[in-house]
């Protein structure tokens, strides 16, 4: 059953990846939003998409999406979309920009896709039943020592604009560093590529679709204090590969 | 005659992604060079079959490459190879390595080849003869108020290590910010996708390679003070779309 919903979720969003790639590099029109972060057409006109593909196969599931909020349902299920994670590459004609699918039940993640519409790569994964990326298993690495790991620090300037010195400490941990946004890194632990993914700013439609994909994979998701993520998480998130590596993580963050 | 030879740089760039392809994502052995950078086996092989390439089809030029050193020709051209820029990226499975190469006559940039093989992407420009991305025309935005540019900051570690102060009035720079790496964002102003970019910590086969690209797209690369850049350049690199936001952005670094 949950095995016909992953093909099904994984089929939605790559149909629907055809419409951020329609107005993907090309010129668009700006529409502001309340909180002023940039968002297109495209954005909108995906999760349209997205929703009615999902009424349409799940007519008694809830609906939870960045840009048209919450539609309620009959079952105890709810989807999660982001129709595009990371407006800024989406808009800047920067490719790593994804497409965000979860499905939760009495509010745990059973599903979760991301979707990169501009790489053709969907990375995908259910409760229980292991992780794939375009069909093919994946699992995260068994790095075990932070000082050897493969780090990811997303939202580099946030972390910095709000702790400078925390920031300063994060530039200097782990193995390899590299800074980047959005989905992608995360998803990048679930396929074995890096081991740890620190996080900050997210809103529950960005974290929670990653969480069964994470987890499917072998790997852990949290928030800074090692928390589980739920709809009232703050936003600050740890993806890693190994118990280890969480703590470690967490640790750092809390010095 | 240089028509013919940028189109021959691209079918060797283009013919050489094969070998990172080959590698990408697949374990490997990684062996430490003398700075501790990471370099892999198929950044090796990929510079060897350019190498190889170049010298068959213009026996007379010098190569000068980031893994085999220089290799002085009997003309006063000279290629310039970068195997795999981003070699960070590379090892962490991100599909933003790129591939540079380039041409110098008489020290003068005259081609610029930035090829992206996990995104079958190619860049070029030859002076005085427009810039393209696969085959279709680009050319840069006409963006000349530094606070509606979109910037793209690389290096940021080196940048916030080096001095943190400048790192934070970067941070707080332009409309849009992005904190990368290695060629792409370049890449990105030349195909007017965005308007800045910021660099550090460059190598000379990082960034010659760019010039002839970025000049023949219509946009301008310099060093943090607006001098041109040269062999002996400190790695400090501006590429911007206009005049007006090159000087804008050597008046922020120098304040």
């Amino acid at each position: 059953m949950t095995q016909t919903l992953l093909a099904q979720a994984i089929a939605i969003a790559e149909r629907a990846s055809a419409i951020p790639m329609a107005h993907f590099r090309k010129p668009m029109e700006l529409v502001a939003k309340e909180d002023d972060s940039p968002v297109t057409i495209a954005d909108r006109g995906t999760e349209r998409f997205i929703r009615d593909a999902l009424a349409e196969a799940f007519p008694q599931d809830g609906i939870f999406g960045e840009e048209y909020g919450v539609t309620e349902g009959q079952s105890d299920a709810t989807w999660i979309i982001d129709p595009i994670d990371g407006t800024r590459s989406f808009i800047t004609g920067h490719p790593l920009f994804g497409m965000l699918l979860g499905r939760l039940v009495a509010g745990v993640p059973q599903i979760g896709v991301v979707r990169m519409p501009a790489l053709n790569e969907t990375f995908a994964g259910a409760r229980g039943q292991g992780a794939t990326l375009n069909g093919a298993p994946i699992a995260v690495r068994q790095t075990r020592d932070l000082a050897q790991a493969m780090v990811y620090i997303n939202e580099a300037e946030k972390i910095e604009a709000a702790d400078p010195v925390r920031f300063a400490r994060l530039c200097r941990v782990g193995h390899t560093r590299r800074m980047a946004y959005d989905c992608y890194p995360h998803a990048l632990v679930a396929a074995g590529q890096i081991d740890v993914v620190v996080d900050c700013g997210l809103q529950p439609y960005d974290y929670l679709p990653l969480i069964a994909l994470v987890e499917a994979a072998g790997g852990l998701i949290c928030d800074w204090q090692g928390k589980a993520l739920t709809l009232e998480s703050d936003g600050r998130v740890i993806t890693a590969a190994t118990p280890e590596l969480r703590d470690a993580m967490i640790a750092l963050l809390a010095a």
